[in-house]
């Protein structure tokens, strides 16, 4: 076990101070003199004809500078250059000009002095539609007599001679012989899962301030998870060259998957070119359950051959991906009923349906909550059949190095068995389940655990994984030493969850110098070399390494200037407490400030190292989770009263972190199961408010328990692996295992509310 | 001779457009919410005692945050911490609090709404005064009955016995025995010069915005020269550590040496910090004036003995600077007697002497204008006296490679005589020689000139050169490649006279890219490591070392992914048009841009690479310079007819920048020995403004007409010497030379008026 000076120590986050103080700029804070306000004028259908826009009325109101509309843009190519033609194909995409195919899409943008102006403004916006008829069901759109969603949804025949429409894309895969597998098995168990979609739903809405320089130069401030993503989106979306785009990404209130999108950043552009001035447009939180770009819902059916011992032999899925009227929903996660077990019978298909909603967008680790639900819930249901205990089960079929999920894979550095034993053992399953033996069965009453709820209450537990791995990205940072001693580090990617926090400690630890010596600059893509986004479980495992080898390059150099000056090798220095020693000889020393001063007076220049990163391989990881429920027999309304976790993070470079990491995602997947859905039909979106959109809060959680495994992975530095996603995987299915424990109910269809464990309950009676 | 795609061109400066176009943001144009606006009270007199300040009617004014005086930053110091009272030792300079020593000297600041509050604020502030007497004149100064321009001042005894009061510092050198070459001299020449102090002149006055964040960190965005020395300055005066500190460089309006200086940013940064909002401060024109920080003025007696033939056997120099309130005259400049002659026998001694004006700072080429018209009027003289001409006096005593000034320096790739021969033979100095001769002597009124005056003047020409060797300083430039294969630059120094147009050639010229895909980002000292300032002719020469050892480290980068993508060798690829090659086959190719994209997916990153530079040793340059003017012989008014320079600039990495520093300079120089002058007396600066102190206008000037001489430099990149300050020194003495030439006054006491010129032509008739 190596020893750390900074990694592992849990420090509070870099950016706490801005943020409780209120001094952190999130990108609707930041104000620019003569900056003017957008409004969008929505479609209220979800889908329909538009038969006629008339601007005429807002464009005349005072105090608005311009309406935009599609037929504007079309003007404008008209008049445009051959480079601009080819950016303004995209550019008519942005309005929808003669069909719209979700409730809230944009129709036009009004540009005016003030807020209440452009809304005003947007109002006079005349629109005329002719409604068409709408689909809102993934399994109704597929039907060959449903109409279509939207103009151009392909209408496919499969193999078998059945027809799908609305089809937006297909995939498929596996290994093996399912069939033979299914026909191995003792026991074959098939069944169907519906899960709706959710928002991301991060505190702070898309926001953007757009400038457009007398040269051309666009100026965009924006909350975004990649600032270089917005950058290359602009560039493509208007024709305008990468070069002549600065993207600076404000403190960021969340993103989750979402905030990488180009929503609304064109919108801003545009109009800050038409009116020559700065103009900002901020998304309302009923315009981000409108127009946002959720995750896709899925309905998915499972089926799973297992032996009586609990082996399984053969999986198969068809995942029917909710994708609304673009295509982009995460069908290949259909795969993960594979999860992290050797099965050698696989087979999956997916679709991409169609339906009249906006477009879907990542959600912390995309599709895999989805399915997972579908692949761990099932998998619980076999277990509680054949009487086996659920973690056994899983850990039967788990895994471990050297094993492989699939034919082609050999697995190393896993650490599936300790991270499922690691929950276990906290949650305390196993004397649980001795005294559920003891107690002869049946839901366990006798457990001396405080109930704060009716006495009549059932308790029950439910266990399950997500597994998920990390990705990597290409990114680059600078280390400078400035004379003083300190360092200032700069990378292009945005802090989100901490980011700046752990890249300091990284570099702390590798140059030698305390924490707090350590300075996160941030950047814009102008100042940076390109880096991926904060997103993808990537951040720690990419921008670590970069930001490792360039602290170490610091190190060396630092290293070279006091060996020049105590005349010795750098072998015999050592380096503690900002300064660097002749091990020989403590008196005979020199401060990192002194060595920062002399770079400046040698030949060397100053001392400034870089380190770059593109991508290396990582190993997949899982997190499991234990929850516990109390539910009121009587009414069907339940209470989580346990919540306990565990992840395998190759290491923890600030432990403090990656539990919220791992809370956060036990949360949303938890909240995700219980209460989330964003809620379609007739007038399109239904819950489009935090009124009628349900979301746990503190009062509605329990205090979540976190087990932090670390496996050191190879490639990532100090051995990280990637924490982001895969907590929120296991939520829905550990939640459904608590219920079905509790009371018996099997709930294939999330959110589990009480209404439907009521009427389970009922039915079950 | 090396060929070069973008070094040499002619191009634009790449700040043109939006200074042009006012999109340019300087200091003053920076703006932020809730932000205050500082006023100074100042004081009235030149020297006087402070015996009551009163800030109780100012502080209780409407609109008014606070008031700053020394005394309440004294309160502060009782309740601060030891860390603080470090720094508060130097804040309590910041403020006079019992004395005053130059008229415009800060007794307060008043912080309010807005700049007229604070202005009426600071009227508000009663300060009762005991006058004192004054000091203007350096020769007055120094006597010892004077009395002490401020309290602590000194008087020496000098070993010959003699007394001087109201002493700075002194200094001397030389080398050889002057009285032994005095004594080897056919005749000996002794004359005193008297040169003004005169003010820099930029034309954006001093401004700064100060902001405090809730951590504690500042924030100022500033017109200056050099971003790290306004932080470390910060840092120094205020006690707060650099890490702490975010200095901005805005759009700079000029600095010629003045803008390295703390006269403005510590006031803002403590009154951000008293009031917890953002403080701007911006001086009028007329307290620039009072309270800048001008060039320092001269009286200086030099002797020279010559033999008949123009031989010069010594040299000896008493320079007396007046340094105002506070020690900084380049007093060390008195060595410039040696200019770049072999002169065997040097002797100098220099005297800093207490005025009571304010202190003073540099001025391009500081000291060398005011010394180089005392040293090289006085060899036009000799000439003159001799019957020589003053082009072949110098050439005869000019260095050349392998010659030295000192006995300790070997000079090489020096160009003085090819310089001073190639202005002689541009402004056609030989053919006017051989006419006069024709002529038989006296004023030449035969040539063909326009003469757009009355017929009755008289024309003369002048000649003189002045030296500099550059300077070198750290720096570090960054280089990355964006995905569309542009390049983008980024470095900590301010632009002033074309820094980021020069940088941006380098960099395009080293990687092998078009001048247009080479895109400079501005940074602070936050995103950029340390950097010298933009002075000292130190830019070009170390910078553009870092730019280019940056980008020849993308170009081999760039190679190496295209040997990579292409499966040959780096040797057999080729660069042009933003692709690279295989020299064998054409058509076998990748663009820059697909090397960078490459870049992001392979291990090595994406391409970013840095450059640093610290110091290496430069070569003197001479300007040279030959006026013609007309006088009036009636009015002893007169024009500048003809100006014509010369100047080495070792390699014009863009000649119309050379030559807009030739000319720039020239005019300065010209402009000091025509008109300017601080004038003081009783009441203080009495010409503090532009109505009264003069300045050439365009209307004022001849066309300039520049010859480039190009001897490269060892340690330059690509050749390059330090061009920024060597054309300021020529003009006092060339202006000097060709009123002489035209009607024989000598006039010694800069500038040369016409009245001064009207007088001497009336005693000497």
């Amino acid at each position: 076990m190596p020893t750390f000076q900074t990694i592992g120590k849990r420090l509070p986050r870099v950016d706490a101070l801005d943020k409780v103080t209120g001094a952190a700029q999130y990108a609707a804070d930041v104000n620019l003199p003569g900056q003017l306000w957008g409004a969008f004028v929505r479609s209220p259908h979800s889908h329909a004809r538009i038969k006629r826009i008339d601007t005429a009325n807002a464009e005349t109101l005072s105090g608005v500078k311009c309406v935009i509309t599609g037929a504007s843009l079309s003007k404008d190519v008209a008049l445009s250059t051959d480079d601009t033609v080819h950016g303004m194909k995209v550019v008519q995409g942005l309005f929808a000009t003669d069909e719209v195919v979700y409730q809230g899409e944009k129709i036009a943008v009004v540009v005016a002095e003030d807020w209440n102006t452009a809304r005003d403004g947007a109002e006079l916006v005349e629109v005329e539609y002719e409604v068409l008829p709408a689909l809102f069901e993934v399994m109704e759109a597929i039907k060959p007599e449903s109409p279509k969603a939207r103009a151009d949804a392909k209408t496919i025949t499969l193999a078998d001679g059945s027809v799908l429409n609305n089809l937006a894309g297909e995939a498929k895969g596996g290994h093996g012989e399912v069939e033979a597998g299914f026909a191995q098995a003792d026991r074959v168990f098939e069944d169907w899962y519906t899960i709706p979609r959710v928002h991301q739903l991060y505190l702070e809405p898309h926001a953007v301030l757009a400038k457009v320089d007398p040269s051309g130069k666009v100026i965009v401030w924006t909350s975004t998870q990649s600032i270089f993503a917005i950058r290359s989106g602009i560039a493509a979306s208007l024709g305008i060259p990468l070069s002549k785009i600065n993207v600076i990404g404000t403190t960021i209130g969340g993103g989750f998957g979402a905030k990488f999108g180009m929503i609304i950043h064109p919108y801003a552009v545009l109009a800050a070119q038409r009116t020559g001035r700065p103009v900002k447009l901020v998304f309302s939180r009923e315009e981000e359950f409108l127009d946002g770009r959720p995750a896709p819902g899925l309905v998915m059916w499972v089926k799973t051959g297992v032996k009586n011992d609990g082996t399984i032999t053969a999986r198969q899925a068809i995942g029917y991906w909710d994708t609304g009227c673009t295509p982009g929903a995460s069908m290949w996660a259909t795969s993960r009923i594979m999860g992290v077990y050797k099965i050698p019978n696989i087979k999956w298909e997916a679709f991409s349906v169609y339906t009249n909603k906006p477009g879907p967008a990542a959600y912390r680790a995309p599709g895999a909550p989805q399915a997972s639900f579908a692949s761990e819930a099932q998998l619980d249901k076999i277990a509680r059949t054949l009487g086996l205990d659920p973690v056994e089960l899983r850990l039967k079929n788990m895994c471990e190095d050297g094993d492989g999920r699939r034919p082609d894979e050999k697995l190393e550095r896993v650490a599936f068995k300790e991270t499922l034993k690691a929950v276990a053992e906290r949650a305390g399953w196993w004397e649980r389940n001795r005294k559920q033996e003891a107690a002869a069965g049946g839901s366990d009453q006798s457990r001396p655990l405080t109930t704060h709820h009716s006495p009549l209450t059932k308790r029950g537990w439910g266990v399950a994984i997500g597994e998920w791995q990390n990705g990597a990205g290409p990114g680059s940072a600078i280390i400078s030493i400035s004379e003083d001693g300190t360092a200032h580090v700069t990378y292009g990617m945005v802090d989100i969850t901490g980011v700046d926090t752990a890249m300091a400690q990284i570099a702390a630890e590798a140059i030698g110098l305390p924490f707090a010596d350590v300075q996160i600059i941030r950047t814009d893509t102008d100042t940076s070399p390109y880096a991926t986004g904060s997103g993808g479980s990537v951040v720690t495992f990419s921008m670590g390494n970069a930001v490792k080898r360039a602290a170490e390059k610091v190190h060396a150099r630092l290293f070279e200037i006091a060996a020049h000056h105590l005349e010795c090798s750098v072998g015999e220095i050592e380096m503690r407490d900002r300064r660097l020693f002749k091990i020989s000889n403590d008196d005979e020393s020199i401060t990192v400030a002194e060595c920062a001063q002399q770079s400046l007076r040698t030949t060397g220049g100053p001392i400034l190292e870089t380190g770059t990163f593109a991508n290396e391989p990582s190993h997949p990881v899982i997190a499991a989770q234990i929850f516990e429920v109390e539910v009121d027999p009587e009414t069907g309304r339940y209470w989580v009263t346990k919540a306990v976790n565990s992840l395998d993070c190759g290491r923890a470079i600030n432990p403090m972190a990656v539990e919220g990491q791992m809370e956060g995602g036990l949360v949303q997947g938890l909240a995700w199961g219980w209460m989330e859905q964003m809620e379609y039909g007739d007038r399109g979106n239904l819950n489009a408010s935090l009124l009628d959109y349900r979301l746990p809060t503190t009062l509605d959680l329990p205090l979540i328990s976190s087990v932090i495994i670390e496996r050191e992975s190879r490639n990532g530095p100090y051995g990280v692996k990637g924490v982001g996603e895969p907590p929120i995987a296991p939520g829905p299915a550990a939640l459904y295992s608590a219920l079905a424990d509790a009371v018996g109910v099997e709930i294939h269809d999330l959110p589990i509310t009480p209404e439907k464990v009521w009427r389970a309950m009922r039915a079950g009676a």
